[in-house]
């Protein structure tokens, strides 16, 4: 059972931090997008980090928000369609904030495109960021954003790089950040074939520390598949929301494969199905779990 | 929302690996014991490591086993239970080869007793090590046990050690090493209202390195629990399976509280409950998880 088919060229993008400017901000993701396919032509998914063309604040969500739909109304949404199209990479769009016009409530949203500008699938994050370290951090995300309700799977066609023969597919889940502490998104998705889960994120100086590596490293070996976490970069404005950077991604056994600093940076890193394949078999826990004894998370619902 | 409710004094003994002589892995356990509570007096509960009254060896399950019976021909049994009574003290007994009269089967089992020296409940180790890492280690415990089919909780009242009142109860859960690998055990035993997973374990000098802390550290943050993992020490003996050592406390936070080195070693450590409260209030995720989006293994079965 291999559920990568081929090797896959992934470039992060941990981007600095967002300027009050959209536009700005836009028009930086697409000259490091437009740097990291020169440095690494061979890039066929680009990951941006969340929540990069707007200000991370409760009280921005609403004012930067978008309806997810290509169009230059929503300019974010049609610049993204438009950077996937025009250099030919499947774009995991880091996130920005959604608006729902049916029900006007605000998401914070990674939408997915393919190498064609279509979007292929968007993640509302599910799990909100609701949290309060004494002398630490506190943040409420759920004072202006809505929890999305839905587990969201990629599986797309790659572009063509290179004269590498065979199946050019890739299947992926996606979360949002805090997403990553709850442990079922990345046990559903890769028990329904995903080969990776890709979770553009921004935790801080406090929690970053703790357990980002930890986190990602987790996923990674509980369920055999590499995790991407894409973060914005550290800011040098001590008054805004502190990435804390560290971009990276995580082989299936838990090896950090690659990692950022905290400035800004382009990461390459093949994902390759050997490597799957390789710990799958080595310790082949995806054949002996235990369903006659709790529930398989991934049928029951 | 507390799951612990006083301050627990547990106590880690990574005994020496064992040797071919039962009775003489006996008496050491005896003795480590009673070193351990004259170092800690305070000790409400001891670990001790997996399969520490026989060698680790598959083809030497059967020849140690012993039926669960407080009775002098069950020996490792009768003496653990005496040690309990004797001692004072919940144990929660490594692991034996277990022989199962009625089906002729052979289990890896924990049996844990209160300090009245009464069986309170017995882990059969459920996930079976069967693994094979190229020039690493290939393992099948299959060949010859069979694996347990219930999780095990335990609920007990601790000895009183001092003058400090209110309730003395101590809610945990019992996996055996390779239980490790599979989440739902910690994810169920917490979600019932454990404060602590504990695991007698043997990890190796491959799986060890990669993975040891990794996985008590997931474990704990996921859950915001205490887990503690109790190995024998590394073997001199280089023909015999040799375990990785670095007994460990990991915190609800992930912090390793305190680490054996890979030597015979009595760690001593406190379980506080201040600690799960400030974990569960700073980063609420058992209040944010979305049981409307992917089922609760805890509830479904």
């Amino acid at each position: 059972m291999n559920v990568l088919k081929n090797k896959v060229s992934v470039s992060l993008i941990q981007l600095a931090g967002s300027t009050p400017d959209k536009l700005h901000n836009l028009k930086h993701a697409h000259d490091l997008i437009a740097k990291c396919m020169e440095k690494y032509p061979k890039t066929q998914v680009i990951v941006l980090p969340e929540c990069y063309n707007s200000p991370y604040a409760v009280d921005k969500f609403r004012e930067y928000s978008e309806v997810v739909e290509i169009k230059e109304s929503s300019p974010s949404v049609y610049q993204m369609s438009n950077w996937a199209k025009y250099f030919k990479i499947v774009l995991v769009g880091g996130s920005i904030p959604e608006l729902d016009p049916k029900s006007n409530k605000v998401y914070n949203t990674c939408i997915v495109f393919d190498a064609n500008g279509k979007i292929l699938n968007k993640h509302r994050k599910a799990h909100l960021f609701d949290i309060d370290i004494p002398n630490g951090i506190t943040f409420q995300e759920s004072a202006t954003l809505s929890g999305g309700t839905q587990i969201t799977i990629v599986d797309t066609e790659l572009p063509k790089r290179d004269s590498t023969v065979g199946q050019k597919e890739f299947k992926f889940g996606v979360g949002i950040c805090y997403d990553m502490r709850f442990p079922e998104l990345a046990m559903i998705s890769s028990r329904k074939g995903c080969s990776c889960m890709i979770y553009p994120s921004a935790f801080n100086t406090v929690t970053g520390p703790l357990h980002w590596h930890l986190l990602a490293r987790s996923r990674s070996i509980d369920n055999e598949i590499y995790t991407i976490l894409c973060s914005p970069a550290r800011s040098s404005d001590k008054s805004v929301y502190q990435a804390y950077g560290h971009s990276l991604v995580c082989s299936p056994m838990g090896e950090i494969l690659c990692e950022a600093k905290e400035g800004e940076e382009i990461l390459n890193c093949e994902l390759d199905p050997e490597a799957i394949n390789k710990a799958r078999v080595s310790i082949p826990i995806n054949f002996q779990r235990r369903f006659d004894m709790y529930p398989d998370v991934s049928t029951n619902k």
